[in-house]
């Protein structure tokens, strides 16, 4: 997965950082991938930015609060929200936070010989 | 490394995405040790959370902007900012964000016996 490209502040953050059983991974893994399909479609979704390394930390960005709450509302995502808390999860945090600023390096490519 | 523990909203937080060159890894790996323990000790520091995989992805939790900008101007960490350009990263992007709402879930614990 690259970076996110986003446009310029203010934007939304949501920061959902987790802990999993590791129970029913290949469902989890499944349901994981739909919803990254379906909250792409979502009208205001910006970007996304994943990592797991003992703790999963997800990072979507979203033009506004009104974008978070509709997605937070959908119906499948709602399914597995709920069975998140049912089976996959030990412990999550959600954080909305509205970006101020943002900035980005990349590295310059190299001189031609 | 735990989910991070922080006080209610509002607060900041820093969000750091990366690619790594691959380069110098052990350097890396204790300097960000090194920069984990600094900025733990900093007035207004919060809490961190971070994982990698592919993607690297740190946010680090403040009090508030005047910590964060201190954070960025301490002078070993500028030497580390520096070094990461220099050899450590292919890309990044930082962004400063106001956390205006959270919530949590932690799995009950079983029924006893």
């Amino acid at each position: 997965m690259p970076l996110a490209s986003t446009p310029e502040p203010p934007y939304y953050a949501v920061i959902f950082t987790s802990a999993r059983t590791g129970d029913d991974a290949s469902a989890y893994e499944e349901t994981a991938r739909r919803m990254h399909e379906l909250a792409s479609g979502r009208p205001g979704f910006l970007g996304v930015e994943t990592a797991r390394e003992g703790l999963g930390i997800t990072v979507s960005y979203w033009a506004d609060e009104e974008s978070i709450a509709a997605w937070k509302a959908d119906a499948e995502h709602a399914v597995a929200q709920e069975r998140g808390r049912a089976r996959w999860y030990e412990a999550y945090t959600v954080r909305v936070a509205r970006v101020e600023r943002a900035y980005a390096f990349t590295r310059p490519a190299p001189d031609a010989p």
